[in-house]
């Protein structure tokens, strides 16, 4: 049987891993799919580069259209990035009965709607393992591993970049911004670190996985989030003490009220597994309501862990193309005519609503009274509350200081409600920094 | 459409928990199938029993072949479990067209060749999901989700009784007989657990998962398969003081050789994260050429874990029944017309063909010159060593002791080279005891 047929939009990184992993494991991957898989067509701006990476066996053009329009390619890969050209290109690809892989979490997280209706309406598939945590299948563990579990909450570090400056920061006891520099130099931060430390691109991918384990629209406008940009090194030096370790992560959970999804910086507990995956290490730990706790880990960026995932997609699209449409792997793990229903009934909720423990640092006066008036506000607001640590004012401001930090831990609490308790507190005037709030999570 | 119609072989722990799960969770997987999910009829020996579990709609016989003989039903789960007649009933489902989903990797680890290709000739899928480290999705991501690697090894923790056995005895410091006890009053060993702490139940799941991961038959005979009913306390201590946890690895790994497939307590550095899975958990690493190291962590037995695979496995043949057979993802994840040749060109090589390093402990008399003994013996096999831990014989043996134990870590040797080596040392007058000898794995 003749080799499926792929197009590649866009060879940087990814798409030369990509390419080079086709080609090594060729034979291997002939062997699982039952067919070969060639990209016979490249379009890229910079057609000597591509040219570089392919060889003169693979045409190349500068025009994407070119390869959509070609009556023999089966796949178009798109790995363009972005909402603007690579949207429209999707679509193109789609209406021209292409099936598509991508690796595009920001467009699906915002127009997976539209693209996924567009791709039933045509019979083609969208896949996108790709999209979330590199090469982890983790789409396809939630998709199609899972399907027998009321699935109850997701959380992930899916985000790299930050998980490699936070391990940094532990480690090395370093600030935010010097361990930015040094990711950035070492090629784990980009020029432009914004999406990665302000935890949008942790936010698109914690949305894409909300809709596939709870069956909703994709809905990233409703997403909370929150980056890392804020967070000190005594906080993770005091969290360490506490049995923390703080994790950015992307987390989804069923309530009776509705679907929180939200993506911040957490309190872990050191012994958790996920506590532990370090560096530029991605991992995913769901819960089912049969399957219990399962966990995740692999590498969540980078040329061949992601190719790896993009090409799967492809073996994936191979093997499924010849099955009845309709009974094909739903592209958000749900039949799509019920997305839209479980919308109302599993609203996502606003962060107010969110019910979560908090680890509060607060710089104090140090003088008599400062904590039972603290403690007392909470109490007023029904916060309940887990631990206190109060350092030594010599320990915190140096000798002779007259200020002090004030670490609470408190139990569950309405986000809403400690946001009002907040703001009592920073009206002290024994209160004399902005407080730091930082979520905390069991996972258990 | 009408729902896919289930016939259920044998209805004890695994089996109530598949029919709970489809009950309680119909709703949600109907939306992820496309289709309902129906347990039609139940064959079990104790009708009563199985009554009391499934109700009064459902058809309860005592005779597994009337579910099979049954024209209506599409699927028949077989949870039976050995050998014997579950193979008889697997072969007769199979050959009635019924698709087939199993948890019985005994079954598949030593006649998985022969049922798969009765499955192939008449077209029908053979699922098993659940016969390797429960609910964990394992199968799937070797066989779907990293189609684009070679694989290069794999290791894992994959029987829940002896990674409990294992650390409660790090945890108490007790030793294996007084644990063994406990698990089996806890329910976590059987009343006789030979086939989980002397390997075999390891070694069933290690053989279907390198068959997966290589493309080459199940071979169960050929897997070498050594249990944890040897060690000691005191050999999980000095680990322990060497940075090293001792777990029970199922290990399969590519070599030029050929194939790698052993069962045997391994040394893992206790950074790893997968020396971290404590308990009955299972978790599993994949080492593949594109994707690198990822880890699959969950329960791995248990009535409902377990039920979560069988039911992806009855969602993944609702969805795949339309797909020409052909092109559905094949049994062991490579196309079976490819299987023998492979096994061919990456034969299991026999244990003393494997290259791994060593944890030796030598019961030696506290001497002058026993090291220099031990350790020129060791460089004379071209043996190299990590490490030496040598105790002071009053620790090892009580004051006034002759008597005291010399740890020795091993670079990477032939295990042919390191059994020839250790039949000289044992030799020695001065080697008082049996020799243990523990391999080590760095997993990285």
């Amino acid at each position: 049987m003749k080799p499926i047929q792929v197009g590649l939009l866009g060879i940087g990184t990814v798409g030369s891993g990509v390419f080079n992993v086709l080609q090594r494991n060729q034979e291997e991957i002939r062997r699982r799919a039952g067919r070969g898989i060639e990209i016979a067509m490249v379009a890229d701006l910079d057609v000597a580069r591509a040219k570089s990476v392919v060889g003169d066996k693979v045409q190349v053009v500068n025009d994407a259209r070119a390869v959509i329009a070609n009556p023999d390619i089966d796949i178009v890969i798109e790995l363009i990035g972005g909402y603007g050209v690579a949207k429209q290109l999707v679509l193109e690809a789609i209406a021209a009965g292409k099936h598509v892989v991508t690796a595009n979490k920001a467009l699906l997280a915002v127009h997976g709607t539209e693209i996924f209706a567009a791709a039933s309406a045509k019979g083609v598939m969208v896949a996108f393992e790709a999209a979330v945590a590199g090469g982890i299948p983790i789409i396809k563990a939630l998709r199609e591993g899972l399907t027998a579990n009321r699935i109850q909450w997701l959380a992930g570090i899916i985000n790299g970049t930050t998980n490699f400056i936070l391990s940094e920061m532990r480690d090395k006891g370093l600030d935010f911004d010097v361990v930015l520099k040094e990711a950035q130099r070492l090629g784990y931060a980009e020029a432009d670190p914004t999406f990665d430390i302000e935890g949008v691109d942790a936010a698109h991918k914690a949305t894409i996985m909300s809709a596939i384990a709870f069956g909703i629209p994709v809905q990233f406008d409703k997403a909370y989030v929150e980056g890392i940009t804020k967070l000190s090194s005594a906080d993770i030096k005091y969290a360490e003490q506490l049995g923390y370790r703080i994790k950015l992560l992307g987390i989804t959970k069923r309530t009776d009220k509705g679907v929180e999804l939200r993506v911040h910086p957490s309190l872990v507990p050191a012994k958790r597994l996920i506590a532990n995956v370090e560096g530029a290490m991605n991992a995913v730990v769901v819960q089912g309501d049969a399957v219990g706790s399962t966990l995740y880990y692999g590498k969540g960026a980078g040329s061949e862990p992601t190719a790896s995932a993009v090409i799967a997609d492809l073996v994936d699209i191979t093997r499924l193309a010849t099955a009845d449409p309709e009974h094909r792997v739903p592209h958000l793990a749900f039949q799509s005519n019920t997305l839209a229903d479980a919308m109302d009934s599993l609203p996502v909720l606003p962060m107010s609503e969110v019910v979560t423990s908090y680890y509060l640092r607060l710089r104090v006066a140090d003088q008599a009274g400062v904590l039972a008036k603290v403690t007392g506000l909470l109490a007023g607001a029904g916060i309940s509350i887990d631990a206190v640590l109060q350092r030594e004012a010599d320990e915190v401001g140096g000798e002779g200081s007259t200020q002090t930090d004030l670490i609470i831990l408190t139990h569950d609490t309405r986000e809403g409600t400690m946001n009002d308790a907040m703001a009592q507190m920073q009206a002290l005037p024994t209160v004399l920094a902005p407080i730091t709030r930082i979520r905390k999570e069991e996972l258990n």
